[in-house]
Order: structure tokens, then sequence, then C-alpha cells
């Protein structure tokens, strides 16, 4: 169990962001991660169908690799699913949403604070909810910039072009005094950069992905999961539901690692492995 | 249950370096805490002995405050208890040692990590243990330096004697070439500018209450645990089964809150508490 691999999934490869942290904070456990870029993006689709695709993902990674952890490396999906897939899987399960709120709550010092994110997780209203649950002064600006997410998924990162589009899209944070800004997609940390530069450098931006990476090492001790080295090297497996050449281009940009080469998984094997799970 | 308060528990006012992270970093919470200076120290005592210190306290805590999360902010009731208090408690039990290895290796570059704690710490073997599991390359020099603990309970922090006594106690770390220094004792904060210039500004200090806060703030929200705020102010109540006076001396000096008037509390009263759980 220990020695067992965490798996992460997302719509694409936004969530290679937290991925990363989570290999800077854990460098001894192996990883396993599935981007359903096929079916990407999940902004606009309903919180049923974002759980059922959660839930097939949950049950693949589980029967391939006997994860011991999952972490749900995805905004919409941990807003549409988190709490389904803590109550049905019997390992723990992690989101973004409440390490990022988390995160925003305690870097703001004018409880003025921005969240970019897709429609979906706009909608869902959990960033501000969860932001002022942990603390009632604060103030949340939300907006939804979904054409960031298509420029990270095209690797169109400092560009010109993906500044302009940044500049735009966050333009309505513009005079609302935030002092701090709420990366509410895992694709935004790869547009870093073009954001710091759209929102003036005194805005501290928050990247859900690191703090999720650090509530993970909390929970592994917590449960004494932690990888124990007593085996071999760790690993690092990716798939993809989409086109392997473009999720590898981005990854090894992303990651500096050893050259990733996802592995590619159909639609039809992700609900196999679900319908398998309800015949046990 | 999410407007109770946290529980802290330690030998004596050392795990107020614990509870003033919390404080900062989860400023709506409510919070107890209990220093059982008429036992003190506990170091020299044994796993049992402490074990049902420990188990007294947490009754007395449950049944006067309802805690929804007790944090053992004492290394050497860590080391002896804790495990036995997660089995036998139904709320989450939080020690400092994990959070606190956990820190000591992600802050060090060179592999050599130091760890200062009393003698039942260090004869524990647990933080070397943990630090080693979490990543075989570390290498761990345990010292153990009970002086600390005297120096801190009698408030005697920036002294020329106190520098002196600290100077010696770590001797045994000079020329080993740590870049890092866990303090493995939750006293040994209090003394943080006493041990820097000991041991050099080059050595990395690692405080596990900090580390212990941030654990704390995962696990509340993992639970979804967090105070929702629909109630008035954070409270902080203090308990000593010692000298009130001496406690409110170092508490108001530390913690920089509103002043602290500990409540004094009887080790009978805590013993008490244990036999009416038994009797539930």
């Amino acid at each position: 169990m220990r020695n067992d691999p965490i798996g992460l999934m997302d719509s694409g490869v936004g969530g290679l962001t937290v991925l990363k942290e989570i290999q800077r904070l854990l460098p001894t456990e192996k990883t396993v991660y599935l981007g359903d870029q096929g079916r990407l993006p999940y902004g606009p689709r309903s919180a049923a169908e974002v759980t059922a695709f959660t839930r097939q993902i949950a049950a693949y990674l589980r029967q391939k690799h006997h994860i011991k952890l999952l972490v749900i490396a995805c905004n919409t999906a941990t807003a549409a699913a988190l709490p389904t897939m803590q109550a049905e899987l019997p390992i723990p399960v992690v989101g973004v949403i409440s390490p990022g709120a988390r995160a925003g709550v305690q870097a703001t010092r004018n409880h003025q604070i921005g969240v970019i994110a897709t429609a979906g997780t706009v909608k869902s209203d959990q960033y501000r909810q969860q932001i002022l649950a942990k603390d009632a002064r604060n103030t949340v600006v939300s907006v939804a910039t979904p054409e960031l997410v298509t420029l990270a998924e095209q690797n169109d990162l400092v560009s010109a072009h993906a500044q302009e589009v940044v500049t735009q899209a966050v333009a309505p944070l513009k005079n609302q005094g935030i002092d701090t800004l709420v990366l509410g997609c895992t694709h935004f940390p790869l547009l870093r950069q073009a954001i710091q530069g759209a929102v003036g450098s005194a805005v501290h931006l928050v990247n859900p992905g690191t703090a999720t990476a650090a509530a993970v090492t909390t929970l592994l001790d917590y449960w004494n999961l932690a990888n124990d080295q007593s085996n071999d090297q760790p690993t690092a497996v990716y798939y993809t539901t989409g086109d392997a050449d473009r999720f590898d281009r981005l990854a090894n940009q992303w990651l500096n690692r050893t050259p990733v080469q996802a592995i590619p998984v159909t639609i039809q094997t992700l609900e196999r492995a679900m319908q398998t799970t309800e015949g046990e």
C-alpha cells in the first residue's frame, strides 16, 4: 500500500502543475497521471457528467495501478465530484479548491481576493464560499477566463498573442483593489508570467497546486501512507485520452524530468473500468 | 462540532509555540490549551506513564470543552502516545514529530540534519526514523539537550547565562556539517535566538510547530471541521496543573494576545476525567 502510486486526474495537461508540486515535495513517491483530453473541456459540462468521468478515471487508476490516494487535479472536477468521490472511494481523495482557498486566505492582507477559473468553477461558487467560510472579512471577485485553458492546451504560453488574450481576460479585475489572485484552474500556473504581467507585480498569485501538494504530504503522513523507499526508483506514468504527442510536448517542457511518454488510453477503456467496478 | 475548539496539550509552556502558529494560521478558531506543569518534565518518564497522562488530559479537554481535534504539542508525548491516542479517540489527533520530520526533509539541501530534543524523544529515535523513512539519503545527528527545557520553563531565554547553556548543549553538533536543525522539543523555539547564535546563521532552524499548524489546517479542511464563524469571537482558554502566574508571564510575553490568565486545574481532576470516561 505505502509503495503504491499517488493518482492524479485532470481534463487535460493543467493538472501537471499540481503533479509538478507533488514531485517536488515528495520526490520518493510514484505517481500516475491521467489527462482526459479526449473529453476536454470539462468546464461547460454538467456536474453529473463530470462526476461520471471522474468515477471512471478513479476506477481505472485503482484497477490498473492500485493508487493509494487520488488527487482530483482539476478545479471543475473538484467542484463537481469531490464529496461524491470521497464518499465512494476507500482511499483518501484530495481536491484543489479547499487548499487553494486556504492559501488565498493566508496570503491576503487587505481581504480583497480575486479568483480566475473556468465558467463551471465560477458557477459552482465554491472558491468564494470557501474563502468566506474561512474568514468572513474577505471579499471575493470571481472572473471566468476559459480562454486561458485553450492557450495552455495549445502550449501558447508566452507569445504576444497569449499576453493579449490574458490581459483582456483578466481586465475585469483591474481597479478592484485585490492584493491576491487565486489561479482557480490548474492550467493557469502555466500562464503565470502572462497573468502576472496583466495584473501587475503587486498582486500575489496563489497556485492551489502548491497548497494541494502540501495537503497530500500531510494526509500521507497522517495515514502512514508515505512511500517507505524499500523498492526501486520513483516512477511516473502518464495517460491521455487525447493526442499523446501534444501531451508529451507540454509535459516535457513543464516538468523538467526524464522524458515523458504518455500512454494513450481510450474513453471506452475508462468506461469499462467503471463497469468492472460495478460488477464487483 | 465545527465551532468547537481545537485542544492542545503539553507538559508545560513549550506547546505555546505550537499554539502561536495555530492562532496565526487559523485566527477564527477557538483553542483550549493545557500545560501539565505539575508533572513536568515528561522527558525522563516511561512511555506508559506519559501515555496515561495524555489520556487523562484528552479526556478532560473532551468532557469540558468538546474539542474537535487534539494536538499533542509535545514531542515526548507524541513519541510515547500518538498511535495509542489516534486509536482510542474518535477525533483526529495530531502530533508534532511527523510534521517536524517532514519539514526537516524539505528544508535540507545537503541531507545532513541535526535534531535537538529531550532525552526521551532522542531515545524514542522517532525523528531519525521518520526523517530516514521520508528520504533515505539523509543522515541524522540527534543530541539530547534537556537543559534547554529548564531555561524555557524559567523564562530565561536571552540572558548571557541562557546563551552559555545553549552553546554548550548544542556543541556536539559543531563540525557535523548539518545545514538544518530540527527543534525537536516545543520549548526550543522560545530559545531560537540563542540556538541560532550557537549553531551559526547558515543552519536552517525548523520549528515543527509551524508544520504542525499547517497539518492541522489541512486536516480541519479535509474533514470539514474548520470554524464556520457563525458564532462569536474566537476564544483561547488556558489551563495549567502548575503555577498559573509563571504560566501567564511567559504566555503573555510569547503570544502577544489579549492577556492570558491560566485556570489552575489539579492532577486529581485530570485523573477523575479519565475515570469518568472509563465508566461511560
